[in-house]
């Protein structure tokens, strides 16, 4: 684990024994670097990341803010980190339904900005949550930054394989969503009924230098899933 | 308009009539610096607010990055600013129901952080977006920040009123939102037949100091409502 990954978890459990509420003032920067002994920068990116998680609030020219906890078994939608990451303390398990190289439709191939005669990763799976069905998922990967993928790795979270196995510097991602009402087809892959609620969500992922690696199209249970976003002016 | 809102803008501009695209890579810091006569705080305080918007991304030692735009219509649920802020281009109204000072629930109470027997103001409307219902929201707000409220002042932006009259300092906010079915009651405020989806979103805004002052329970109308969130590893 990286020095700051170690200084947020230290800030982290510095929170929970303190027993701040949200809104309490954490120590300064200063103080902070001063109690973990280590550089200005460290801390600064200790607190970045416990920022994105929504775990602090970092005011200009006033302080750093405790925030509310995430409620358990929240998505963090703000965090870009695959459900493993985003599900803290649940069990996150996969069914893949399908891995595939395929020709991507038209609306796919211009959003991972490929050429005509390129063929990407398709992935069709289910994913529960604690055993519930959390989502159905379709994801297309394009292929010069996902090298290679099977059925074995996609019933694990692909991106602890895309950073750890394969390098792949995970940036930043554009989310779109919709409340819709569920065809026959889709309720029947969630196991609910023609008509149910569920959420119609749209990800694209970009690595760190803006090359757009993964187009995800899911469907989420309407009574397995919430969601969480630490927001700001 | 402050002198890096205007920066902001000024780039934006030069993003969209640089016809730049999803994953482009923008100038350096320093060379906005030179292309704007400004200081390099200026231009840094800029790129913050075209991040939080989801405009740019900034890449730790990489560089700063087009994303893509923005869809017209979506709620940018990152960037906290009401509604006026969020659904740019569309004409925003409301229908206020009620605005009156009441003893709070227990549960929002806990959420303001606030003494057992201080009264809060009560506002409950419906939110349009280009004469369509957007949503039906109800909201609980501290006394001691939002010093006063009417029924005309609700008609139009709070977030405006509470920044430029009442020079509140809009922090952050936490959202927790899930999918339901609608009730009986629910449905009939947003002209909807029982049992149709809806998103259930609540969000608690605070101050950059830390204070929480509003509490709001909101049911967006399924098929007049679209999200946008602009993630990040």
């Amino acid at each position: 684990m990286l020095k700051y990954e170690q200084i947020a978890q230290k800030i982290n459990l510095f929170i929970e024994e303190g027993h701040f509420q949200a809104g309490d003032k954490l120590p300064s920067v200063e103080t902070l670097k001063e109690q973990y002994q280590v550089s200005k920068s460290t801390v600064i990116k200790a607190l970045e990341v416990l920022e994105k998680r929504g775990f602090i609030y970092q005011a200009r020219g006033s302080g750093i803010y405790v925030r509310n906890k995430q409620r358990e078994g929240y998505l963090n939608l703000f965090s870009t980190g695959g459900f493993s990451d985003e599900v803290v303390g649940l069990e996150v398990t996969n069914k893949v339904l399908k891995v595939e190289e395929v020709t991507p439709p038209e609306s796919v191939r211009q959003k991972l900005k490929l050429k005509d005669d390129v063929s990407v990763y398709l992935l069709e799976r289910i994913v529960y949550v604690n055993g519930d069905i959390l989502c159905y998922e379709q994801s297309y990967f394009n292929k010069d930054i996902v090298l290679f993928l099977n059925e074995s790795i996609a019933e694990q979270s692909i991106f602890n394989y895309l950073e750890n196995h394969l390098k792949v510097k995970i940036g930043f991602s554009d989310i779109y969503f919709t409340v819709d009402k569920l065809n026959a087809s889709d309720a029947n892959k969630l196991e609910l009924v023609e008509g149910d609620p569920c959420l119609n969500y749209e990800q694209v992922f970009y690595t760190t230098t803006g090359v757009p690696f993964d187009c995800s199209h899911l469907l989420y249970h309407y009574q397995n899933a919430y969601f969480y976003i630490p927001s700001q002016k």
